[in-house]
Parts: structure tokens; sequence; C-alpha cells
């Protein structure tokens, strides 16, 4: 996906630009080589394409920091169960997936996320080489985590951090697919292979990204086995540094939460899956923005959510904050979109690239029909609001990534949701027989 | 909006019934002078337009059981700040509307809730004729209540229980909108306007609709200048009983709980709303329900909530009471839809007319698109899960009330949004320009 087209301009739009100051103000943007080198009033129109943004508001492409893509064919196979008895029924269902039918699956999955305004991706899953063709083929930008288990702990076919050692080796020039490694969680991953994950993730100079401290269970479980509690253990092991992503974080101390922020490792608050598995406690985020550990958003599968849409993620995150700390003013609106855009892009690692639109970023944004029901009354003032607690999807008319379109007019560009659809639903047939044998 | 066109059958579409059962079955709806004729497997076409239903499922319009519809063009206006901080602002902003400006919010609140899948709406304000109006324009069903206030608390022109007797004679016969009683609150309203409240709804045989216990600081008010916590003071002074609807009910004790069962005084949980004023507790919905209470599900008003989608409300209140409660079983999906169509119809004391497909019921239901997104994978035993949990707004294509189409293919059928969205903005305008004064 290199940007070979023209310059392109989108021309009187309400830019929604999420810079450091969040400023909303009409202006343009000017597209070239896939990243914008115009962002305000009065783009020079030269060679370009213009497209005209009024009645639009433009607004950075979503980072889903947190998910598993390829599991869409799964959405209601374990619904009103908790973490244990949800993880008793997919991992049995997860251990006889066929590469196809997870490329099937990340398709459907990637399409929901594209047409929901979701530019990027943080996935943790195993057969990645099938999520990676679906993102190269869909058009979204994938960061991909390649599972890592103790080898007596998995279902994979040979040893999960040598299949994970060659993925990196086959994707690591991909201009939008980035590989990364992906030890599962503490509960499945001993102190040999977590370091030997760490140092893979470290001499690539690869991201890492891991489940921590869902739920109490888990951590009870590693205090009985350690003696210490996972943050406290991983720091022990040496095992924390930049350019880490910790999924969930729920059940935190005090020192836990100082120890993520000291060490840099960004979370990715996943509040629906937390809330519908039952986790029963809520992630510090304000806790951990203070101690320094940026957060960013993240919509678990749609088998524990079951949405992928940041736009309910984000009404749902600052809703649950509010309530939970008795105080309305927590995540106000900007900073909720802030989880979703620049703090996303700040955990990935990508501050310079991505989460805003400002002149040398990709161009990953996606345009809001200002006369949308959910957007009344659309006002500068009232933009920032409005995305992060009320808008629908529906409102979100296209969407480009790299400087492509890859949503235009509420369909995808690259290929016919139908047949998406029909590729995934076969799939989806024979996980739903093999589960009816299951359960 | 009686009915006068001729028999119409759906055809072969999935049924969501939501009968006794939760049945879901493939078969066809007869619609006859806007009721059912007709639910199941070969439905008789004699003298019927024949609409395909396949590729769809018919779902009962959602019941929203709690709103302010007119505030519609303040969405945006009060986020981020506590009850006490939202009608700071609100109040004041709502004492200074006109008539017309209050009709033409109704009417983009109520676009809204139809192009959701909402076909009835309880309503708490002022200026109701305005409200029945947009009612009747857009074919959406209203149970609207008249805000009742002491004449000393209020900014209404006139005594407001008076106001509320003239509104019910005004709308006494209408076939689809509902006139009723709606004393704002024990904050607002003390004994002597409370018992006249309740007798005015008494004596006319309709429904009285009411906030109660909210947030923390009203009930503690209420005990210091009574003695006794909302509830207990209600029982005691003889208003509690058969045909109220109590919005909130956040902070109640076992002994409230009991006594709102006993009188079978239905509940308006409204989480969204709670959540993000930052009400700090969570409307006990297992307890109620077991008591006798019947729980109804709401979305309050934009300017708290701030969707009117009962999609995500559902979510959002399944997901709330699983975290709270440690209990990922609680309030599993079939008791959410539950929650916004039955419940909703017994809240209102219309079981036997509304809130589910069932030959005899009034036909207000939606066809939601199986292939969207959203819906995916689309089976008879995940459709239900889906409603609660991950359906969009933009997979409904077509909604009926009262047999007849009011939105067809995401499009209002009796005025175009365009219209719709000229108005409301022009009456957004004044009321913007009002707030700028006042912050």
């Amino acid at each position: 996906m290199t940007s070979t087209r023209e310059p392109w301009v989108v021309r009187d739009a309400l830019l929604v630009t999420q810079n450091a100051r969040r400023e909303v103000r009409r202006g343009d943007l000017r597209i070239e080589d896939g990243r914008f080198t115009h962002v305000g009033p009065d783009a020079p129109r030269d060679g370009a394409e213009v497209i005209d943004g009024h009645g639009f508001a433009a607004v950075p492409g979503f980072i889903n920091a947190h998910t598993h893509v390829a599991m869409a064919p799964l959405r209601g196979a374990a619904d009103d169960v908790d973490l244990a008895g949800f993880l008793e029924i997919l991992f049995r269902l997860d251990a006889d997936r066929t590469e196809a039918d997870v490329e099937a699956g990340a398709k459907a999955g990637i399409a929901e996320m594209l047409l929901g305004g979701t530019t990027s991706f943080l996935d943790l899953y195993y057969f990645e080489d099938a999520v990676g063709r679906a993102c190269t083929d869909l058009g979204i930008r994938g960061f991909l985590g390649w599972a890592v288990l103790d080898p007596d702990r998995t279902t994979q076919s040979g040893v999960p951090l040598d299949n994970a050692r060659r993925f990196l080796a086959r994707w690591k020039d991909h201009p939008t697919v980035e590989p990364l490694v992906a030890p599962q969680g503490v509960y499945v991953v001993g102190r040999d292979t977590w370091l030997a994950a760490v140092e893979l993730a470290r001499s690539t100079g690869r991201l890492l990204h891991y489940h921590l401290s869902e739920t109490r269970q888990e951590v009870h479980a590693h205090e009985q086995a350690t003696g210490q509690r996972p943050v406290i253990w991983l720091d022990a092991i040496g095992a924390l540094g930049r350019g880490q992503i910790a999924a969930h974080a729920v059940w935190l101390t005090g020192r836990e939460i100082e120890l993520l922020g000291r060490h840099g490792v960004a979370i990715a608050h996943c509040p629906s899956s937390n809330e519908k598995l039952a986790s029963g406690g809520f992630c510090p985020v304000v806790e951990l923005r203070r101690a320094g550990a940026p957060v960013a958003l993240g919509t678990d599968s749609v088998a524990s959510n079951n949405s992928l849409s940041m736009l309910r993620e984000m009404h749902l995150a600052g809703l649950a904050q509010k309530n939970h700390r008795w105080e309305a003013a927590a995540l106000p609106a900007g900073e909720l979109l802030d989880l979703a855009t620049r703090e996303g892009a700040k955990a990935l690692g990508r501050a310079d690239e991505l989460g805003s639109l400002e002149v040398g970023k990709r161009a990953d944004f996606s345009l809001f029909r200002l006369d949308h029901p959910t957007l009344f009354p659309a006002r500068p003032e009232t933009i920032i609001p409005h995305l992060a607690y009320s808008a629908s999807e529906e409102a979100i008319d296209s969407v480009s990534v790299n400087g492509e379109w890859v949503v235009r007019h509420r369909s995808l560009v690259r290929r016919p949701w139908a047949t998406i659809l029909k590729e995934a639903t076969e799939a989806a047939e024979s996980l739903w027989a093999r589960r009816s044998e299951l359960t």
C-alpha cells in the first residue's frame, strides 16, 4: 500500500486536528505520498484532485489498541460467562481453526473496523500471516502480535517463540503491517519464555504486547505461584520497558501503577470486555496517566465486547470512569478522543506518524457527515463531545489509510462486503458446528 | 395515525418474537388495522401487500422509558459535570425556550429515535403539546408527561398542575399520543402537589412518571428535610401505586426496593445518564425485578447520555450490572432485550398491546438487515445477543409504528431529515447563543 496516486486536497472541512491543543477549525487537508503536507486554511491545490469537505468533519483514524480480529465469526459464542468460562469455550474453538478461516474471519473484523473509522489496530493471535494478508487486502494498518506461550501450554504447531521469530522475519519490511511479539500472559508464559520474548522484541526493534492483570483470579494465581503480583514479578525479572503495550491492567496496586509508569509501559484499556466478563474492577486510567503510562483504548475481540466500535468504547470508557470515581469531570470528552487517537499512537511508539491531523503524519483519517442525527447540533465546540459520546458509525462517510480511500460513502473500496461476508459465513459454519459438539 | 391501509404481510423474516418464551423462528407477520393478525409460518396473504422479509430480523420496537426528547438541541451543552452542575446550566436554558423551539427540537430527537428502532417513548418536559405534535408528525408513539412542580419552584407560566390537567384534556382521545402526569421529583414537589398529581393521574386513568433517587445528594437533602428517604416518604404519604414509572432509582435501600416492588411501581433504568453524571451507584436492577418492580430501559436526554440509542443502552446496562455485581451472568442478553421491549410495555401498563410480536398486539417493529457487519455471524441463536451487545443503528432498515412504515430503507417516511435538521438547527442557534451568555 505505497501511495503512488497524485496529491489530493480535502477542502473546507471541520478539522478535528487532535494536535496538542486539540484545535478544531475549518480548513483543508493536502495529502501527498500518504502523508499530510498541509493542514489548515488555503492548502495549495497544484496538481491535486480536490474533494469538497464542506459538511464533513475530518477526524484522525481511530487506533484500536487491543483486539483479536480473526475471532469475528465467534461473536455470540460465549456470552454472559466470566473469563474462565469464556476461555474454556474459546481456547478449544481457537485450537481447531485453520489458517483459511482465520483469514476469512479477520477480513470480516477488519471490514467492521474500517467502517467504524478505525485505521490502525493492535492484534494478538496466531496465524498472524493470515491476518496480515487480510490487512493488506482491505487496506487497514496492522500491528500484529504473534502469540507466544510456553511450548507445553500452546495448541500451536511448533514452538510459539520460533513461530513468532519467523513471523517477524517474513513481515519485516512491510510498509503498513508491522509484526510484533505477543506473550499471551503470565498464566501461560513462564520466566524463560517471557524474557526470550522480550529479547526477541528488543533485538529486532519490535513492540511487545501482552495481557496483564485482567482478573482477580489471575493475579491471585500468580501470587500463589511466585509470591509476587504480576507487575512486581515482571519488574523483578527485568522484563518491563518501553515499547510494550499491556492490555487490560484492571487489578493493579499503587506500587504496580508506579512501576508501569516508570518503565513507560503503555496500557490498552478495554472497558467493555472487562465489564462484560465481570472483571469487577476498573482500570485506574487516571492514575496510570499521571504515573506516566500512556493509556490507549481497545475493544478486545467481538467474542467478549461484542463490538469493534471505538465510538462505543469511548462512550463506555468515559462513563465507567466517571461513575466509578464519583467524578463527572474524569476522562472528559477531549481526553477520551485522545485515548482513541493520539494516545493510541503514543502507545504504539508512533506519535510522530499517527494519531492526529498534522503536517508530516500519515493520512489516516475519516470524514464524518455533520448532518447525521447523532452529531446534532454540529458545532465546532460540540464535535469532540459528540465523537466521544453520541456519534454513530453511520455518520462515517469515508475513511483514508495512508492517503488512500479504504471506505468511500459507507462502502469498502478494496473488496465488497458481500464477498467478505460470504467467506466469513462459511468459516463461521464450521466453527459453530464445532461449538455445538463442545457445549 | 389510524391505520386505514390494506392488510400487509412481511414474509419469511427471522422473527425475534419476544413472546414469553423469547422464541426466535423464521416466519411471517400479517398486519391489519395496525395490529398483528398472524405471527409465524404461512400467514394468509389474501388482499395483502407482501414484503419480502428474507435477510431481515423482525424485532419488536424499542420502548425508551425515560427521556426529555425536546432537549435534542442541547446535546453537548453540559458535558463532564455532575447533576447539580448540569441542572444549573440546563434549567436556565430550559426556562427560556419557546414552544416553537421545543417542537423543532422534539422532531430532531424523535427522528433519531425512530432511526434507532424506538417506536414508543416516555417523555417528561413542559410544552408537551409541541412534543405531541412532533410525535404525530413523524409517527412515533408518545407517552408524554407534563412536568409538575410546586408553583414557586417552576419557570412554567401558570400553575404546573393546572397546565398538566389541561394537557390531559387536550390529548385524551388521541390514538397514539397518551398524555400523563409527571411530578419532576421530590426536590421540587412538596407533599400537597405530589398527592394532587397522584390524584389527577388516578382520576383520569393516566400514568404517573417521576424522577426518583438519582443522586446521593438528593436523597440526603430529602432525609434532612423530612426525616425520611424518598421512597419511605412517598409510601408514608400514600403516594405509591401501580401505573407509576420512576426514573433512575439508583440510591435505594433494601426496604425501599421492597416497597417499590410491593406497590408495583415500575422503574425506568437509565444507566448511561447515571454514569455520565457520576451518580456513583448502580440501579439495583436484579433486586428490583425480584421484588416485583418491572424494570424498563431509558436513555434520558441527549444532554446527559448523550445518545438516544436503545442499542447502546442495552449494551451499557448489561455490562454495568455484570461488572458491578462481579457476575457475568447478571442481566444476560435475553433479559436486556426484555428491558428494551416487553418490560418497557409492562412498565407502561401496555403489556397487552406492545413489546412483542404476538397476535393482537400493535404492529410496532423494526426490520434489521442480517447482512450488516455488526450482526455477523447472523444465526438464530446469536440474534438476541447481537441486538443486546453489538448491533448498530445502521442495521435497522425499516421501522413500523401501528402498522405503518415510519422509517423505510434508513429514511424517515413522513418528513425528510434535512427539513427537520434545518428547523432544529435554527432552534439550536438561539439556545446556544443564550448558553454563551450564561457561561
